[in-house]
């Protein structure tokens, strides 16, 4: 599998390395793919991660590799990086990846390289600049095929054999008319089909999927998932083609939304900590833990004002884990399908109100069903029908409210534009643990004439 | 945005349906995308869907719309069409999704469609039915271009042109031997780069990645999303070339194992319950619900035993609910990390000790932060230094096992091929919340000097 190979490529190198086989070292790095190199600078010391960094020929290999490492990684070898080789690596770059590591830099850094970018009549990357991160706009790149409408397929023919040898994805001919606008879109194999005198409007399909500088790059992703593109076009407010999205930054961008929208749940960061060490992973979990530690403590001042009751029915507290336990995990349920649901465009936030409701009923259904087995295993225990029925009716109560809070609470975070994956996990679950509680003790003080 | 897209779609086809303007209806649903037919037809009624599903043209369309379908709309429509209909679209579809449809029919009606197909002398479809499900053998399309390495480049250039006017995905040109084995690959620019009368195995490039037909679709994916490739070739065992596994059906590969894996965590079922029925719903989430509830019915005897203790210091109780949930919270984080660093790759079994030692290492940690505040909480309410170093030390022991159990588990179930993501949510907080419960009585029994 991949794997084997990753693991020859990573002893190989180290081998290398001890030996200090500098020439063929050069040679197995220049091979590489940049994709491999990185898992290997993983398992490397940060002198050895420069030292094979030097190593590889050219600002462009040079280059690719860093995009493919690990931020923390990129960030040192860049720290004290010679700024003309710099340079030289950003002018390689597609300007979307450009951008990227132009935005990791510190701001008086890259600052000076822009400048000297300008200078130098480089200034694509700067109007990418302009756009906000992870919009179409930052995650475009403006090497695509744009042909005049009014053209005719020879010319046409010509115009891509003289300009865009070495264009990324040649695949989609962009039609646009005078004044830029994207009118229509056209591939190579339709050119060949028709007499070379044919106009291209007469040809083109006009009903092009495009999205907009502004559009949020997960929309993006969606767009060329949905519709099994290749790459979608770019469009500004005035409808002027002036960029693609291609579908390996798709790939990247769905896989690492998924993976930030299950961490962020879990609360433990955005990115992945499994290369980070042991601090700076307890200092990524320390936050989402400290909420759940609020509700804690407020769920033991909850109990606490009950103290009286618990005195006289000490096992009233054996049951505090099954109506928490029960509550959290239905809720964990209905927030995740919901986060879930709309992180992939298959719940609106117009759907809110059918949502919640759905949820309260399934919570309510599944209330009732464990309400009345628990309940029964009160009853059994205790032959106490007042706690059997303080521990059924508490269950019921705690699952439904729980479902709710679970499905409304993310759901009312999208619409106030906050991100329903970080803020749902420590809300929804610190909530549900204190309602519980209270639900509990408040119904066993009422029914059993505490 | 997309959304207003499917929006007006949606409203125009049920105003034409109201208004039972067929032709109108014919040509809306003719000209739209099948991705934005299946968000409209979730919307429609049974018989609706059969309507529309009725206009529109041709196999090859009503192929197209089928596998955009969600499943139990697909299979209503699949239940009482006619057969022969049925073979026609079969014969229209890509062969994985043609293999897929088949999969989904019933067992007798899918034996009979492949012996019809047989007869026909389609026997591509039954070729890919003998993989297993979700293996690079069952995703590829058997529609590439592969050349013989000993053809010159003008011979090549004259096979493509002649045989392969409409291969799905014409960007790399793979060569094989007199066997048909892989041993390289090409692309039409380098083609054209060259003088005609050279030997393909002159130019071509040797280190192809490619992956074998019982690779499971998830590393077939991930080696794509790793290499941003439109496309890899798949290889039997004797590494002759009998497919491809192209981009799109690798997005919807990613797409849909996050999501899955998101869901399973929650025990909230496999795929979408959001379109679900709120019966269908309830009924994929109680398993899960019960294995808390039995995790609850321990922990609650687990706190019964230790009645006596409770009846003495009532107050014991209060600080289940802090004990419990952070043991929870750190649980998850830490089985939620290496859920999905397996499944991304960046976890591997045999890291196992590395990566449960550091996460131990992280709940220590952060069990001593949090002890110590929990603790000096106790402290202050109740002024008995035996209960708050009780709870303390609770915290720190619930919070280290729970990192344990919840890195530990994860792997334990993926080193014996079980599904961490489907295993690891109920097991692993249900053994925390007994643990965590115990913990805290059997410390407090002990200081506490009941």
């Amino acid at each position: 599998m991949s794997n084997d190979r990753n693991r020859i490529l990573v002893e190989s190198i180290k081998r290398l390395l001890r030996r200090g086989a500098t020439s063929h070292l050069t040679k197995i790095l220049n091979m590489a793919h940049a994709a491999d190199l990185s898992i290997v600078f993983r398992s490397l010391s940060r002198s050895n991660q420069k030292r094979l960094f030097d190593l590889i020929d050219g600002p462009e290999k040079k280059g690719h590799l860093l995009m493919e490492l690990d931020e923390d990684i990129l960030l040192d070898l860049v720290e004290d990086m010679d700024m003309d080789l710099l340079m030289e690596i950003l002018e390689e770059l597609a300007e979307d990846d450009a951008a990227d590591l132009l935005s990791l830099l510190p701001e008086e850094k890259a600052d000076l390289l822009l400048k000297k970018m300008k200078e130098k009549g480089l200034e694509d990357l700067e109007d990418i600049l302009k756009y906000d991160e992870e919009t179409a706009g930052r995650i475009m790149v403006t090497d695509f095929i744009a042909l005049k409408q009014d053209m005719t397929v020879k010319e046409a023919i010509e115009h891509i054999q003289k300009e865009h040898q070495d264009v990324e994805m040649p695949f989609y001919l962009y039609v646009v008319d005078e004044y830029g606008r994207l009118v229509g879109v056209s591939s190579l194999r339709q050119l060949v089909l028709v007499p070379p005198e044919t106009q291209l409007k007469e040809i083109i399909t006009t009903d092009v999927i495009s999205v907009q500088t502004h559009w949020d790059q997960e929309e993006v992703a969606r767009i060329v998932a949905r519709y099994d593109f290749l790459a979608v076009p770019v469009v500004d407010e005035s409808h002027r083609l002036v960029g693609i999205v291609t579908v390996d930054d798709v790939i990247d961008i769905l896989r690492r939304e998924a993976t930030e929208d299950i961490l962020k749940m879990a609360g433990a960061g955005e990115e992945f900590v499994e290369t980070k060490s042991v601090f700076k992973s307890t200092r990524i979990r320390l936050p989402w833990l400290f909420a759940s530690c609020v509700g804690g403590i407020i769920a033991f001042f909850v109990i606490g004002h009950f103290e009286g009751e618990l005195t006289q029915f000490a096992y009233l507290a054996a049951f505090i884990p099954v109506i928490m336990g029960m509550g959290g995990n239905i809720g964990t349920q209905s927030s995740t399908i919901v986060v879930r649901g709309l992180a992939t465009g298959r719940l609106h936030i117009r759907d809110i109100w059918r949502v919640v409701f759905k949820e309260l009923a399934v919570g309510l259904i599944l209330g009732v069903v464990y309400g009345v087995f628990i309940g029964t295993v009160a009853q059994v225990r205790f032959s106490t029908m007042a706690l059997a029925v303080s521990v059924g009716l508490a269950l019921i109560c705690s699952m439904s409210v729980a479902a709710l809070i679970g499905s409304f609470v993310p759901m009312a975070f999208a619409r106030f534009h906050i991100d329903p994956a970080v803020a749902t996990g420590p809300f929804v679950t610190t909530s549900i643990d204190i309602v519980s509680v209270f639900f509990y003790f408040q119904i066993a003080t009422v029914l059993l004439g505490i």
